[in-house]
């Protein structure tokens, strides 16, 4: 395929709350943008639905036993499909794609990463796991292989925004703002009783139940410490958390002469996802444009790390590096798909990673293989700990 | 002399506030800058003492009754003395000098400006009236001498150092962000009765008397919004204003995307000093740093233009350029002064202006005569206002 039509495009996890998303830029910019890959795990209807609107080259449903059902959807349309465990990595390594958009959650998005560095192509990285399993590796394997990693969140990418120009021996810190969740100002003894149903209710940003309680946990904010460690190539100590509750700030910049920067906008997902695709253009924006004198107050407090233990262990991990992240990230994994079944307390998603955390022998200079061990590992620890 | 000691630089204005902070970040960084000339209008003494601590090349006193005073004072220094109303281009022109800093106050600043960047010198420009009165004019010489034009606010070097990082294709407008000054939220009624004395108490900046009741009228803002437009070449209706009481963000941009890009710090006149004398590097802060946690909030609100007219004079000029920038700065010093002395009312200094601008005819492509010529008629025009 010839690239008259912008740049060629593969979103995987394109039925889920980022890659939805993305198919909206990609339909405000269609002179810039052509999808020729889209994936799901086991949405097949939507998918189906997607195919039809973008005729991709290829699909992929990733659970085998909606494979039949999307192939009859599909049937007739030309489009390629693929199927199984493999049909991610599969997709990820696409011949005809300039840009990998890796919107999955969960751990199988580091494999897809690395197969769509390896191919060549820019990576645009939602999938939070894939940095913070895997991040020296990546950005290493990025390196060798010159192509880009874009970080597809408000906080990463308003920092790379900031980066882009600075040099980096300017940079004193980074500041990655945190909404501090629905329970900000709650007790430990009332986060003892939330509920499920409470914790779901964020207030700022429309997102997936697992991301809706790592935001409400602080756990969000510990695996972008991670990621930010790695992405940016900064030490922990060099990457601060800041509440703001409006969300308004998406990330900070503090320079050595004490100048800090800050990128602002309205929350929505949509500004990240089209500078990453844009990337290094920046186009004309659809959204929402943020009016400071509307919004009229922006708030600021010190993270409380004692009410929400999960930061310093992001921290712990951020500076432990190896397989210390797939820990810490299979973890709260488990431990939250528990919380959410009604199995354990919320105030016990942190402790239990903690716990499994403290078990674990972190290896150093961790490959692919090893970090998925760790994964597999840390969730059979985090299941005998719940 | 070598450069084996830093940057060579002579200060215009050094016993005023900007010029006594510009020693203080000279002080702080002796490696990096080394003080070559110094002038002062007529405060000989402390210019005196200033050339026995920094041991310059040469001092100017403009006015010439101190002339003795100050040659006894610094007798046996070896410092070379330049006295009389054209000491300051003399010294701005100074062959031993890398960078002038204007830290003058009002329309003299502008022959020193032109002086020096005739002679090649990096200009870090303090001084407002220069670019008020003569902006395009000054563009169009630093871009014919390749030299760089720094500006020396908190507003404009956010901005600046905002826009070192964005092509400017990617600018959709730049925001100034006003404190609002002591009578933000006062009515006209109410400012009708406002004293000098009143005025004079600003919140937050420690400044000269003049730019404090600029900063109450928010004429201040008005001339920055000229500034802005000459400096950055961008429309008028691009500039923004914004009204900020804490003055912790000094600048902002908005992208075409809709990102805003944004310039914080504490309110301190060093830091945009020490950028400047720097640029294009930038050195360790000595400054306090800004924590936003401690500051806990940060406001936002439109500007009212029907309580303070200035502003819209402030974009009539930025549209008519010419010689209307030189006639707005005349007539408002004059106004300004005339309030200070209890003739007129507070509110009356806006409308003075206005009235010289309407009786004025604009030169458009104007050099400096014509400049220096207009702001001549607007003060008489101004006087017979009063």
């Amino acid at each position: 395929m010839g690239r008259a039509s912008g740049k060629n495009i593969v979103v995987l996890g394109s039925t889920g709350s980022v890659g939805t998303q993305t198919l909206d830029v990609v339909r405000a910019m269609p002179e810039s943008f052509r999808v020729v890959g889209l994936s799901s795990n086991r949405r097949w209807e939507l998918l189906a639905r997607q195919v039809e609107e973008f005729r991709p080259q290829a699909a992929a449903i990733c659970e085998e036993r909606h494979a039949e059902s999307l192939a009859r959807a599909i049937n007739g349309s030309g489009v390629e499909l693929l199927s199984g465990p493999g049909s991610l990595t599969e997709l990820a390594a696409w011949d005809g794609a300039d840009m990998v958009v890796s919107a999955v959650s969960g751990g199988a998005g580091l494999p897809a990463a690395v197969a769509a560095i390896q191919s060549g192509k820019a990576l645009a990285l939602a999938n939070k796991e894939s940095l913070v399993m895997g991040g020296p590796m990546l950005v290493d394997l990025a390196g060798r292989h010159e192509v880009p990693l874009l970080p597809v969140d408000s906080e990463h990418s308003a920092i790379f925004q900031l980066l882009q120009e600075v040099p980096r021996d300017q940079v004193a810190r980074i500041i990655l703002t945190a909404s501090g969740g629905p329970f900000r100002d709650w007790s430990r003894e009332q986060m003892d009783e939330v509920t499920p149903e409470q914790a779901l209710a964020h207030p700022t940003w429309n997102m997936g139940r697992k991301i809706t309680i790592d935001s409400a946990t602080l756990m969000n904010k510990a695996l972008e410490i991670i990621e930010a460690r790695w992405l940016f190539g900064l030490p922990a100590d060099r990457v601060s958390v800041l509440v703001h509750p409006q969300s308004i700030i998406h990330g900070m910049v503090e320079l050595v002469d004490g100048s800090i920067l800050a990128h602002m906008g309205l929350p929505d997902m949509r500004m990240p996802i089209q500078y990453a695709l844009s990337y290094p253009e920046r186009g004309e924006g659809r959204c929402e444009r943020l009016d400071l004198a509307k919004v009229g107050r922006l708030e600021f407090a010190e993270p409380d790390m004692e009410r929400f233990p999960a930061l310093a262990l992001g921290y712990r991990v951020a500076r432990q590096g190896g397989t210390s992240g797939a820990v810490l990230n299979a973890a709260n994994e488990t431990a939250v798909e528990r919380f959410l079944a009604g199995h354990i307390r919320f105030t016990q998603i942190a402790g239990i990673v903690e716990s499994v955390l403290a078990r674990h022998e972190v290896k150093a200079r961790a490959g692919l293989d090893e970090v998925m061990a760790a994964d597999k590992w840390a969730r059979e620890e985090a299941e005998r700990c719940c």
